[in-house]
């Protein structure tokens, strides 16, 4: 089964820059149909720093168990993801799979154990079969590669029902001088598969030292925490952030200046990935920005702000490019913060439906033919103070339906 | 713009038992188009005791503000209720047209204002005519009857996009002797109108006092509170019960086995007006019934019912006839609930899929038969303790995307 690319897709492919110090291989094992790649294996020259965030789910896939483990060390030596199957639910059978897994790249590769990290997508609740990864290990370790179309293929590879590959890349040039480069996967989901949100973001910038940890879970919190399709949550999701190591000895001292511009640099990847991972929403038609501001704090805005970009008539309405802002209203209520909308002001584009309290739409034709666009700004301000939060989502389509109602598992 | 009736509406209509003390009266004020029905005045020949309930969303409309202001005197001698028009967002003017809408039925029908109860569904943002509503209050007071035509009328006019009328009548003959009546409408939603649940429930058994309010409170929640559609809230969901005073010196003294027997006929009217909403859920093809057991609490065991009933990745699942048991692992773990699943036992009908945690499906084709039906149970049991809460929803079809896209405001 294959699905058109979405309209909302990049219109060139990217390409990353050059980043040292990291090396690629990818293959199929068989754990995705058709000899599909499923299989990618990311290789530091030297053990490196790493940042990890992973799903809230209460039922976690076995490799977000395994990571969560060994979070506490901070390194990375290796990356070894798979799609396919995502190792959930799979109790005593799956935690040995990881294990079986872990001890043989770490063997092979002379790393150690709590330096590999692990990601699967793919089916929930069957048994991952670890002898087909482990198979393909020592071929992944004398293929290692670093060119542009070997990240162009292991963003490929970590698909599931992703419509086209997600990579994003930058460069600064002047001081501080780094590149930041990331892939992800996004969250299209079907039976009997399971999306699942996987970025992966690498840089020669060194950021050593837990206590950026707290800047960058900010920045995953307004980026890949801040987006949603359907408003289901994945047993599997991470967000994997590693400051490549090009030198054993390297040890940088950087100015808060330097470091200032890197964190924008980085939440701009962020966001960008966050954004493709959106516009691959299954059966999407249309992205659409929510931004609230005026509320108490950061938490009500995102937590108003998510109650409208999960309404599955706020989506709908959208989709059919209908101007029904009472479902925003219905939204807002129902995300149960108290707050006033007696001062809300509400507007789509620039085109303003609501001034402090009062309606004010004066044509409507404009604003019907704004909302017939692919991208969408919907904007709400509640005047009480200067906090703010912005998601993005899609919205839900016929096509949504289709994908996930008529493939069978 | 009209929709076909709902697979799942009941065979036969339901009538009334014949309830002294209680007369209604339906007529059209023009808030609805094409002359439809959309006014109905329900008066009690003497002041009765009420119990109500209301949204919890925190953008409620006028008429839930109003009733709430009231709520503490606990009677009621008329009930107005208006489809086409919900009187939310409506600010100043909102406040203004129910004051004069309720002025004018004190005057008319010589009752305390603290004994009017109003009910407004339709759409949201757009000023309430009051004026046509006042104009029909005398028509509406001198035809006031008491038939079950009358009735059936009743629930007909309430309806926004509900595809049938819902009403709902039991008679116990034994001792107790009593008859418990009632209509409700659904949580078909529509643009530009939002779908709410109103239901109103009459009985001749004299239950008066504030202190069952607790009890019916547990039931309103096991059963109006247990159903969901799409997950969205109305600004103007209610429920109110009325203890018919048939006789201003009435004063009786339930036997406690009485008031049990008469609250279990309760809570089953009130199921049963619950579940024919669901069954009216927009596009629905499929009833569910998902029963959560086993967990810590009822509050726990409710919230994990509803992840799974409000995930469109399990609704699409089941309106496809998939059995995609992994959907249901994901909204147990985005329920956010700390529980272990090691004991997870699952079914669907007397399927089993998991046991204690382990997969143990035998014949595929026969569950995969059991879930193509109309009408489907889903059982879950974490095996902690005895706490269990039930929760009934439907499908997500491709029905219910075209009801909330094509149509234009």
């Amino acid at each position: 089964m294959s699905f058109k690319i979405s309209p909302l897709a990049p219109k060139k492919k990217v390409n990353l820059n050059k980043l040292n110090g990291i090396n690629v291989s990818i293959t199929h094992c068989g754990l995705k149909k058709n000899k599909k790649e499923d299989l990618v294996l990311i290789k530091f020259d030297n053990s490196s720093c790493i940042f990890s965030f992973f799903t809230k789910s209460k039922t976690p896939g076995e490799p977000i168990i395994w990571n969560k483990s060994i979070q506490k060390y901070s390194r990375v030596s290796a990356i070894l993801i798979n799609s396919g199957n995502a190792n959930v639910f799979t109790g005593d059978e799956g935690k040995d799979a990881v294990k079986k897994i872990v001890d043989s790249l770490s063997k092979k590769l002379g790393i150690k154990k709590e330096e590999i990290y692990l990601a699967s997508t793919g089916i929930i609740g069957e048994q991952l079969d670890h002898r087909k990864i482990i198979k393909k290990i020592p071929y992944l370790i004398s293929n290692l590669s670093n060119t542009p179309l070997s990240w162009q293929r292991a963003a490929n590879a970590i698909r599931t029902t992703d419509t086209y590959e997600k990579l994003a890349s930058l460069k600064s040039t002047s001081d501080p001088k780094f590149i930041l480069n990331g892939i992800a996967k996004g969250s299209g989901m079907i039976a009997p598969n399971m999306g699942t949100m996987l970025s992966f973001i690498f840089t020669d910038f060194q950021i050593q030292g837990i206590h950026y940890k707290k800047i960058i879970s900010g920045l995953v919190e307004r980026t890949f925490n801040s987006i949603t399709v359907d408003g289901d949550t994945s047993t599997s999701d991470m967000v994997l952030l590693v400051s490549v190591n090009q030198n054993k000895t390297q040890k940088k001292i950087n100015k808060k200046k330097n470091i200032e511009q890197f964190f924008q640099s980085l939440e701009d990847l962020m966001r960008n990935l966050s954004q493709q991972i959106v516009k691959d929403g299954e059966g999407a038609s249309k992205f659409i920005q929510i931004k609230v501001s005026g509320t108490k704090n950061y938490s009500e805005a995102k937590k108003i702000a998510f109650s409208i970009a999960n309404s599955p008539l706020f989506k709908t309405a959208l989709s059919g490019s209908d101007l029904n802002w009472g479902r925003i209203i219905m939204a807002i209520g129902k995300a149960n913060i108290n707050i006033e909308t007696n001062n809300l002001t509400l507007k789509f584009g620039n085109y303003f439906i609501l001034k402090k309290g009062r309606y004010v739409l004066k044509s409507f034709l404009k604003v019907n033919k704004y909302i017939k666009q692919k991208e969408i700004d919907l904007s709400l301000d509640f005047g009480v103070s200067q906090a703010s939060a912005c998601v993005w989502t899609c919205d839900f389509t016929k096509d949504y339906i289709s994908i996930n109602t008529d493939y069978k598992s």
